[in-house]
């Protein structure tokens, strides 16, 4: 049993979707979350440049004493974890594993279109990952990079959102995918408009949930679970604030945040 | 005369427009850019964060002891020069003024529209200068946050674009704009797409070339321009290098960009 707070880290808002799905399935968790909205986006920026950044983001949840961090960004995971498992003694999960498995929980995945940012796909991340586990698994992978700032903007329902959306999909579907990993924490909120766009063709899979299931399992093997009567607190620290992060937040998270705090890393 | 470098900075690699203006103009200029890809885009940040991010720009140029600097980047104008030119001696010149005098350039001038990022409009920056030369004239403030992605993934021919550009635009239209100012050092890339958009209805302006001229004045005043006869260098520096980078400064320049060095702030 252990109630010190989890730490949970981003580039930005994004990861709040999974701070969400962890709240749900272990509400007796402190967690510590940090965005790092100065630097925002990781994204389009280079291995190296996202590692130190990365490192930059541990350190100070490490300041905070947290027990374990998660990696809330495909991103950060794909180039910066293995490093950053490396380096430090604390249990630290990222996104892509449990997106992996997200996937290959269905066995009928036979051909699997992956979306993410630019960093991401450069990583080859997930192709690896599910490569390993599934050989025979045709991967078709799509960089996506305007989708982050149409959803920051809140254009989900605007038309150039849906013309976006079928140029970076029509190459995944003229390769008739049965399945699309949406591998960057931001995307969760385009799901209506895609359910509605490749309707019952494609099955959707997203990692936040598997993400807390993941930590789940590493916190019980380690017996540094939380005592599940607590009421778990959220906290909320970005490097930049500004009055458009809180709105995406209250979006991300489906309830207005806590008190956010400003700090430098 | 001083045939020191001029130093050039902006967020990312917008700030090249300005660039080449000035090589058109002061062609014996030696020219030090940095481009903080690593933190960019400034557009949707804070102001205090921005003043902290252009400070520790400006310290970087003058390490490399250049004789001036342009601020390439609107936001970073509106939100930092007053402070910037307080704290150094050098001469330090921004976009804005250069702006203003482009829309006044014509004085049938009278309804005018400002497109720029959110920062830019936040600060209102140019209402408050365009106000103060003619309390008479119209201004219509839109914050067009999705062009800098569009223009940075070269969409620019893509219909997304043309849609996007309709909404912004539409309620500018509306108000029978007669000048539309391009507030933001990325926009003069979308120039052809908006003559084919509003036609001969609305004068476009630019800040980039009025920059240069606006600068050329400096100069001259001070008594600092290089000998006209030099073949002046341009080097430039990024915080973050990547391949998308080197290909935007390639469209931004009009041209391939000489040896491009990561720097760190």
């Amino acid at each position: 049993m252990n109630n010190s707070a989890l730490g949970i880290f981003d580039s930005g808002v994004g990861g709040l979707t999974v701070v969400r799905a962890v709240q749900e399935l272990l509400p007796g968790e402190d967690i510590v979350y940090l965005g790092d909205t100065a630097r925002v986006p990781y994204g389009s920026k280079s291995p190296e440049t996202i590692r130190r950044f990365s490192d930059e983001d541990v350190r100070y949840l490490l300041q905070q004493e947290v027990k374990a961090i998660v990696v809330a960004c495909n991103t950060a995971t794909a180039h910066a974890l293995p490093m950053l498992q490396e380096r430090y003694q604390v249990p630290i999960v990222g996104v892509i594993e449990a997106g992996v498995e997200a996937v290959l929980a269905d066995p009928r995945a036979q051909r699997v279109g992956i979306i993410a940012t630019r960093g991401t796909i450069a990583s080859h991340a997930y192709q690896q990952a599910l490569s390993l586990r599934r050989p025979d698994m045709v991967i078709i992978e799509q960089a996506t990079p305007l989708l982050v700032p149409l959803i920051e903007e809140n254009w989900i329902d605007h038309p150039a959102t849906r013309q976006v959306l079928e140029t970076y999909l029509q190459p995944l579907l003229d390769q008739r995918i049965d399945t699309l990993m949406l591998a960057c924490t931001h995307y969760p909120l385009l799901v209506p408009v895609l359910q509605e766009m490749i309707g019952d063709r494609v099955r959707i899979v997203d990692s936040a949930t598997t993400c807390a299931l993941h930590l789940q399992q590493e916190l019980r093997q380690r017996d540094m679970l939380a005592e599940p009567t607590r009421q778990g607190n959220l906290s909320i620290a970005l490097t930049d604030l500004s009055e458009q992060f809180e709105n995406l937040a209250k979006r991300f998270l489906h309830k207005c945040p806590p008190n956010i705090s400003r700090v430098e890393l």
